[in-house]
Order: C-alpha cells, then sequence, then structure tokens
C-alpha cells in the first residue's frame, strides 16, 4: 500500500485549487516591528498580517521578565502540570488572569486551542445531555472541542439572536446548555451580540462562553477585552483568551468560576496530560498582561493606525469589511487571485500579508486580512494603500467606496 | 440550573477516592536542579519526578540560545505558522529533526499531546476506511488524536506481538492501517518490540506510529531514541518526540516522510489553528537537540544514576518495577496511601515525588515514579531510598527482593 502516493494526492488538489499553503520565512526582529527580514526574498518587509497586535512581543518589559525568569529557572518546566511541572510564575498569572477578568479562577494552556478544545470537550463531555449551542462562525478550536465532547451540537446563525432563541426555547429546562461564541471574529471583525445572549442564558438557565482571543489586551480599560468594554464580564460563565495575540507571548487560558476550572484542570485529558508551559513564558505572559492593564498608550495607538488605515482605503476605492473591530479585512474572493495578489505585494512592494484561504474562510470569500499595529506608521499605511491600489488598477479588480459587514 | 454544583460534585468524588490532584507550587532554579523551591513549604527540596530527565533545561548551551533569539526575535511568533508565524528556527529545527531520525521532514507542534493527537486525528481520520491498531497502555494524547479521527480502532494487547498479528491477519489488504504505539511506556518504563511490529507492519502493509517522547534525547548514540538504539529508524513510517522532556524545552513533533508532514501541515486543525511556538523555543530546543546529537555525558550520567538507584532500591528492599528504561516506578496501589506517602517524603524528609495516581495509571496501580538524573549525586539517592525504607519500615509496608516488569 502506498501511504505516501495517498497523502501526495491530497495534497495535489490543494495545489489544483490554489489553497496550497507555503510558509513564509521570516525573521521576526525586536526592536523593529512590524519589518521583518524575509529568508526568501533575502531583504527586510513589513508585516501586515501578525496577531501580535500591539507589538508586546518586542516590549522591554516583557522581555525583561522573560530574561530574567530564563536565568532563575531555566528554560522548560519539566513536567505536567501535576508532575513536578507547575511553577510559581504559572500559578501567579492565573491569579492575575482571573483578577483581570473578575472571575474566582484562571486556568492555564499551551494554545489557546488547546484551551478551547479542551474546555468544551470536558465540560460538554461529561454533563449529562449537554446541548452547545455554537455560534456558526465559531473558530475551528471550539469546534473541534464540541465535536469531541460528542454532546448535542445545534449551530446558530451567525450573531443572530432570535435564531439563538429559538433554539433555546426548545429544549428542556433541565439540559445543560452552552452558549458558544466569540467576541471578535477573527476573519469578518465583527463583534458578538454579546448582552443579548447573555439575557437568553439568563433566561433559559444556559452557560456562555465566550472567546475573547482577538479582544484580550486590546478592549476595555485593562484589556480584559470586549467583554469589559461593555461591562459585562460578571455574567459570562467562561471567558477564553490567549496569551500569543495582543499579549505577545504564547499560550491560553479560561477565567470562571473556582468550581468550573478545576473540574476542567481535574478532567481534561489535554490540560493533564501536556507538559507546562516553561516558567519564562508564563513571566513573560504576566508582565504584558500587567503592563497592558495600566496602559491604553498601545490601544490608543492600535485605534489610530486602524482608523488611519480604513480611511486610506476608502479613499483608493479599495473593497474592505467595515466592522467595530481592529481587523480590517479587503475582500479578493478567490483562491489563486488572493495568493497572487499576496505574492506581488512582497516581491515587488516589500509589504508580507499572507493569503487568507479556505478552510480558514469559506471559498469565495479568500482575503487580505490587515492588522494594524500602533507600530504601523502613518506612511507605512500610505505606502501599503498604494501599492495595493496599483495592483488593484493594474488588473482591473472592482473597486468600490466600501462594503458593509 | 446550578452548574458550579454540577462540577463541585465531580470534583468531591475525586476527593472521596483520594485521586484528587494537588499541584506542587514549585520555583526551579536553573543551575541548582534537581533542587528546586517549595513555595507550600517555604524550602528547597529535591525533584525526583521531573520529566528534564537530562536536567538540558538549566543547560548553559540551551540557555544562551534562548537569550539570544529572545533578543534578536523577541517574545513569540505573532501568528499561526500560515500567517507570518513561521520564524526561521522553526525552519532550521524542523530540518535538524527531519535529519536526527534520517527522515525527509519534521514538524512543529506547540506540545507533545498535539503532536499525537492532530497527527493521529488527520491520517486516521482522512485516509478512508482506515484502521488504527492501538498498544493497550499508549498515552491519553494517542488515545484522543483515535478517537477523535472517528477511524476503527482496533486495541491490541499491551507490546503483545502475537495478539497485533492476529489481528492484522483478519484486516483486508486494500484498507490502510496504522500501528500505534511507544518505546518507552511512561508509567511501566518497559520497552516495546519494535522491531517485530516492523516486521508484522512490512508482511501486513501498515504504517507504523512510534511515539518516542520518552526516549528522544536519551537513546541512540546521537540521541535519537530506541529506534535509532536498535537501528530501525528507517523502518518507522512516523516518529512523534517531544521537546519537552530529555531536551527540556517544550514542544512536539513528527519525523517521517515528505508527504506525509506536508499533509499532516496542510489538514491537520490542530496544526494549522495553533499560534506557532516563540522562535526562541525552537531556539532552545536547537541548541538541544544539536548538543545531544554530539554529548553522550548527559546520556551516560542518567544510566550511571538509574543503574546505582535501582541497586539502593534492592538492598532496601523497596518495590519497584524492573524495566530496561531510565523509569524506576516504586509501587505502592492504594491512591491515599500514595499521596500520604508522598506527602511525608516532602515535609519530613524534602524530597518530592509526585503521586501517581488514576486515571495516569490503573487503579490498584498507584506509584512513586522516580525518575534519576545525571545530576541527582549517589548521596542524594542514597538519602531518598533511607527516606523510603523509614517510610516503608514506620508503616509496615510489604518489601521485596525486586517486582518484575
Amino acid at each position: 500500500m502506498n501511504y505516501d502516493a495517498m497523502f501526495q494526492s491530497a495534497l495535489d488538489g490543494l495545489h489544483a485549487d490554489g489553497s496550497y499553503r507555503y510558509f513564509a520565512d521570516l525573521e521576526r526582529r525586536a526592536g523593529n516591528f512590524p519589518k521583518a527580514f524575509h529568508h526568501g526574498l533575502g531583504r527586510d518587509v513589513t508585516v501586515w498580517c501578525s496577531n501580535d497586535y500591539l507589538g508586546m512581543g518586542q516590549h522591554p518589559e516583557v522581555l525583561k521578565a522573560m530574561h530574567k525568569a530564563l536565568d532563575e529557572t531555566g528554560a522548560g518546566a519539566g513536567g505536567t502540570r501535576n508532575i513536578s511541572g507547575t511553577n510559581h510564575y504559572h500559578v501567579e498569572l492565573e491569579k492575575e488572569l482571573a483578577s483581570l477578568h473578575g472571575k474566582e479562577s484562571a486556568l492555564l494552556f499551551n494554545s489557546g486551542y488547546l484551551s478551547n478544545w479542551v474546555t468544551l470537550g470536558t465540560i460538554a463531555g461529561r454533563l449529562r445531555n449537554c446541548v452547545v449551542l455554537s455560534d456558526e462562525l465559531n473558530h475551528a478550536s471550539m469546534i473541534e472541542g464540541i465535536r469531541h465532547s460528542r454532546a448535542e451540537k445545534q449551530i446558530f446563525r451567525h450573531n443572530d439572536v432570535e435564531d439563538l432563541e429559538r433554539r433555546l426555547k426548545e429544549l428542556p429546562a433541565d439540559v445543560p446548555k452552552i452558549i458558544a461564541f466569540e467576541s471578535v471574529y477573527s476573519m469578518d471583525g465583527d463583534i458578538a451580540p454579546i448582552e443579548a445572549f447573555c439575557d437568553l442564558a439568563d433566561k433559559y438557565g444556559a452557560m456562555t462562553y465566550l472567546d475573547e482571543v482577538h479582544a484580550v489586551g486590546m478592549y476595555g480599560d485593562h484589556g480584559a477585552g470586549v467583554a469589559e468594554k461593555l461591562g459585562l464580564s460578571h455574567r459570562l460563565t467562561v471567558i477564553e483568551g490567549t496569551l500569543g495575540k495582543g499579549y505577545g507571548v504564547v499560550g491560553g487560558y479560561i477565567a470562571a468560576s473556582a468550581a468550573l476550572c478545576d473540574f476542567v484542570r481535574s478532567f481534561g485529558s489535554g490540560f493533564i496530560f501536556s507538559t507546562a508551559l516553561p516558567p519564562m513564558i508564563a513571566a513573560g505572559a504576566l508582565a504584558s498582561v500587567r503592563y497592558l492593564r495600566s496602559s491604553s498608550a498601545e490601544r490608543e495607538g492600535q485605534q489610530r493606525a486602524v482608523a488611519y488605515l480604513r480611511q486610506a482605503l476608502d479613499k483608493a476605492g479599495l473593497p474592505h469589511l467595515m466592522n467595530s473591530s481592529h481587523i480590517v479585512p479587503v475582500m479578493v474572493g478567490e483562491a489563486e487571485l488572493c495568493r497572487s495578489l499576496s505574492d506581488e505585494l512582497l516581491n515587488r512592494f516589500g509589504n508580507y500579508i499572507q493569503p487568507i484561504n479556505f478552510p480558514t474562510v469559506p471559498r469565495g470569500t479568500e482575503r487580505l486580512r490587515i492588522t494594524a499595529t500602533p507600530l504601523h506608521t502613518n506612511e507605512m499605511i500610505d505606502e501599503l494603500v498604494e501599492a495595493l491600489a496599483t495592483l488593484w488598477q493594474e488588473r482591473q479588480l472592482k473597486t468600490f467606496k466600501s462594503v458593509a459587514a
């Protein structure tokens, strides 16, 4: 049996429809973000698609904390959290995250993917007859977690309060229910009706599970996310976040009641059986979370850059989805075209935006997803938009005033 | 609906049967391993249950590489591998790991758990009619990956060549098959009949998937694991390893054919949708892998310490499982007793060995699992065994000459 031929044939399919992924071989340069050295090109490029949304990955306080912890504690944790792998920085970071979100407890994971997958998989899988009501645009990690739980799943229309209520109404009162959704949706940048979902949860006795990975660090006076901004943190059962985007390091977490966190800690296979994050990673994340609880300059800088970018795109008539977040998707709608625009943007203009193709977004909605950070200057933005406008003109692509989300 | 009460009731069950897990709040101290500061006790203890098997977590070459990369590249990767998160250190590390195992390619994951879960889940889930033959003592991450794939699973008796062949014989020739097993089993420390399994794989046209997480860094002339030691690397379809145990950092990987790695890279949800490991983590792992390819002193030091420990346990008549690996399980057989021995060992003697209870091991086989490293001196070992002997005597526990695995 020729297994490699089977694998290759599946890969050929990706090549054929233009959705095969080529990774850019970059070298981030601390202090020089959003510039990075591109090993393929052999020169510096401007990165426009990083989820290091606030540039915290190069922040001196974060790096200092990591150097210090590296000297103190060494490279790794040396074990799972249970078997010698818990270090004081993990404990401190979990306390900080609980306090950030106004919850009793928090629990760390090696990635945001794991935090969604393990938490939903464990809760929905272990509460008898649990039903998960899941937004149709939820992230893969939530979908896989729910799938893993084997609980009943109902997919409600994206951000649709009425559809969600219609479904909740039909479920028996004594059945455990979880409403799972995101605050900021990664690819469209739109924001969920969090308050209305919390009202429904109260009315029908459901838990709420809110993924804030594209919001923590960036929204609310202390960076606790959209729920904080709207004064709703206390109404959510679980707030899930990441340390790898706004906070610039790596790792995921949940913040919730002490009983819920202890339950996931005690029964979640993907938590129990994973080597803990290195203590110095926890130290860096701790420094980043603490810093962004008190500094708003980075959030304001990001908003400034995003507003300036939108204005520039509008002036040039380039089609981007409007939304109330920091994510600016420039719509292309075709996998091969999206890749080719991205390639030319890189090779000719030195601007790097990875094409976003299926399965990350539905086919036909391929896009260039731009994330402007406080470190992108107006000059960089002007240069990018000019390059995009040139490509749009040369290829005679459609221009618009602006596209509604 | 009182969800917290549901969670609490499940936790009460763990308290009742003694399997509730208390995490030790440690502070690793680079340069002082295997000593660590215990925050609960307020003093230094000797750690005997770390998977930092060779002490590479404090190795100067590893720390130097991480400090350097932290200065160069910053804290995090800033994105998934596809979306700006691939950095040159990832590329270099994947090349190094492929070369270490004599394979065409390698693929990095955020943890060993993820590498097993994603790889088995993706391959078994996407090859039509695939059947996975899984050793009954396989790690949770493999079990969950296979479960996730929804492929047919057959569990064969632990390390049992005959049972495996009986099952292979009954499967149709044209059905894809994966034999999934470990080299060194974490909790018993016994080693699989790798060559015999490879022979069966050839005979019946199956792939072989070998988890070497408790072996890489420690076995073979270059630390590539038991397969290297036995000259069998080329006969395995996939070798899976970790960077968080013998190599002292964090992360997991597979090494296999270019087509297989590309397939998992392109279709594995848990790979695609995870923020990449920080570049400086890859840099530290790279330094560790390279170092252990050429230095055998750490492997020899570990073997010396393990042999001395076994000898000392035998002299004291303390019951430990014999095996041909570095893992020394001292058998207790009862959750509450195991915890209580561990507590007293810690509080009275300053020696930390986490009790290993269900679900990590079957009920009735609870144990103190000891991992002696090259940095555990004969004096430390004498002290530990003396403490254990005292506890065994005081509590009138059974002593033996030695227990066969």
